[in-house]
């Protein structure tokens, strides 16, 4: 299956980040073939089995959202501007208890629909429910994601056990499942909620598998002053102290408390960050300082979390705010560009997440982009294409997404997932468990 | 004439700040007659000019700009990510200072179009040129605005009193006009381009004219050392010593570098800020200390400021924004709530902008609101309708705008604008603009 999209600007990664004004790509099985300025000649479009005349339209590599717990989807609006302790355990945590399969399920349609429309082709999933379910469900939908069952250690031996053997099961399961559109990570949930011989446990999991893990870290203050009190280290210390940092690769979410010497441990073991601006403002946690781990050449991707705490899983909002917020905080207008927002929620996420030869439009890259239609008010006018991408673009300007060379949205239509019956669904779903808190 | 449209959700300040769940409202001419909750009767049906089924979308204030220059709409990804000085000295203001009257028009059409399309019925334009012309193209279009022929004072007497005599001629010529829907002020640029006894010629003209003064201030750390260095004052002290702030009413643009003896000033005063926080972020100014502020009881407005520091002129974002970023900064999740956002955005700037009866849904009120589709899948599940409009909606989510019970668009298309030709235009005169640089 071959198909030619022409008559399209495109945001290549072939000459060092560079815009092809008026080109075309050819997509064979799944993966560029050819990216080219001008006009296809009449034996490529003879070839094709499928031309597609992009009306001069913007093919852009996919974005990437490094952090997030679909299955939380159901909680947009349920609960906003509270204290942080009395919004977890008075909303979050009892909604979350009543969460079923099918609920969850629905909660992840909707999180698929959303995502698909806002043009993320690929995804991290931190979450403990019903993890075999969404990856057959994404499967499906022909999203790439990367997977993870997550683990709070904060329970009996014999649970944590538990909880390690299902991780583990279930990351083997997937682990380059659906023609590797699926990989998986290990997945302890913060420092402060797993104690150290569980992390060590899931540590060494992760060596034997070959995975890389993923952990919440120094998300808020509190947290950061708590774990001291109880370890005498900051999180990120404690885990280098106990040698982990070392053994395995990293990729933590949020990474809000880190001081110089934190980052310098990041660069030093090639850790990772998803950096979830929008979340990190809205629960109150601070501000990241990514500018300072980007200067130290740490690798920074970017995340929504989840709709709670968003609201929405909107790619294009979460690099616009990046590359916002540490502007303004230092007070430094030069701060994060709009093409290097662009590379952390695109090329920065699928290294992060783990997926080769994707988050670039580039030769021998799998095609994974979605097409932007720049004919909006908001986008006028046609000056300069990455920071309208980044500083003026809506999830409405993303007419196509495509996943290793599959359409998932045509025209704005949805072609593999049916979106009147999710909505409902997670309507119907919502008011079920709200009805039994 | 009159409307009916029902089979809507309102939110309405009949009550309190209230939703109804499922109502109807009676527009006549141009004004609510009926907000109520359940279906209209047979004789309403009967004697409304128009009956509109909502479909159960979201009947909502229309959106209020407080501070904008719409005349630069040509500068959107002009430039941006640079330090501020070189943006302005080699980027802005050679542009700007090439604008003349068709592309100034074309800018101004393309912000109507943008405004519009995000829900907003009533904004601020201070801006130097062609305000007679904007003026009468605001009238065609149906919008209200607040406008004011900006001055900046670093000139000869000669020049200042031209200016001045032209921003007086103005604000006599428009104030009130359009049936109300025009209303004017005077503005001094900013304390540190206007000596003081030019600003005080024109404190003198607004207590004539009893007009309000919009300004600039403390916008950067740097404006406000060099205003101590100038005058041994911060900017706003200065006015206070100068006794200008006791004589009229001031609404300023941005506060950003304000400490509690200011914010008291302020509110000692009731001065009003329009609070600009995607452009204080994107060019490095700061933060404004307006959850301060708002605990003293100062009125705060959202402004976008110009496409060249935003790059959008979306309420929407603004309403997000500036819910956002204050949790994060204070690291307090309960600062600005939704529904102080929305307050800002709507109640707050229309008595800012001196529109009586506008800025609410309420019985007597003048018919401006905006129509939300709570369709698409980011705003599900049907939960908190003022955390989805702030924390979810996206300008794509407005479908339909009225104001003074005048549709401006209907089920996404503009009735007063001809947003393809504007389009065009814009274009057109961007690229001739450009090519005199």
């Amino acid at each position: 299956m071959s198909i030619l999209i022409h008559t399209v600007s495109i945001r290549t990664d072939e000459k060092s980040f560079n815009w092809i004004e008026d080109g075309y790509v050819i997509i064979n099985e799944g993966v560029f073939k050819k990216i080219a300025d001008g006009k296809p000649s009449e034996e490529e479009l003879t070839e094709a089995d499928e031309v597609i005349n992009g009306c001069g339209k913007w093919v852009c590599p996919g974005l990437v959202n490094t952090h997030g717990h679909a299955g939380m989807s159901l909680l947009r609006g349920y609960s906003d501007d509270l204290p942080l302790d009395q919004w977890l355990k008075e909303k979050m945590w009892p909604f979350e208890g009543k969460l079923d399969l099918e609920a969850t399920k629905a909660a992840r349609g909707l999180a698929m629909v959303e995502m698909i429309r806002s043009g993320t082709t690929t995804f991290l999933e931190m979450y403990h429910l019903f993890m075999h379910e969404f990856a057959q469900d994404i499967t499906d939908a022909g999203m790439r994601a990367t997977l993870m069952r997550s683990m709070i250690g904060l329970c009996s031996k014999e649970e944590q056990k538990e909880k390690l053997l299902e991780a583990v099961e279930f990351a083997k399961t997937w682990h380059k499942a659906a023609d590797s559109r699926i990989q998986t990570m290990l997945a302890p949930h913060a420092p402060y909620t797993c104690p150290p011989e569980f992390i060590e446990m899931i540590v060494e999991e992760a060596i034997k598998l070959d995975l890389p893990i993923h952990m919440h870290l120094a998300e808020t203050r509190k947290e950061v002053r708590e774990h001291i009190q109880q370890y005498h280290h900051h999180p990120l210390e404690h885990l280098e102290k106990l040698g982990f940092l070392s053994e395995a690769r990293w990729l933590f979410a949020h990474g809000v408390h880190l001081n110089e010497e934190h980052i310098d441990l990041l660069a030093e073991y090639k850790a990772g960050i998803s950096h979830n601006p929008i979340s990190n403002l809205k629960l109150g946690s601070g501000v990241a300082p990514i500018a300072e781990m980007l200067q130290k050449g740490v690798k920074i991707g970017l995340g929504t979390d989840s709709v709670a705490s968003n609201n929405t899983l909107d790619m294009i909002e979460e690099m616009r705010m990046a590359a916002f917020i540490h502007k303004g905080i230092a007070e430094d207008p030069i701060l994060i560009p709009a093409e290097v927002a662009i590379k952390m929620a695109t090329k920065n996420g699928a290294e992060l997440l783990e997926h080769e030869k994707t988050g670039e439009i580039k030769t021998g890259y799998k095609a994974d982009f979605m097409i932007i239609d720049s004919h909006a008010a908001h986008m006028q006018p046609a000056s300069n294409r990455d920071s309208h991408i980044v500083y003026a673009a809506k999830s409405s300007d993303v007419t196509d997404v495509y996943v290793e060379g599959l359409p998932l949205m045509r025209n704005k239509e949805l072609l593999t997932l049916d979106e009147e019956k999710i909505k409902f669904e997670a309507n119907e779903h919502y008011q079920r468990v709200r009805s039994y808190i």
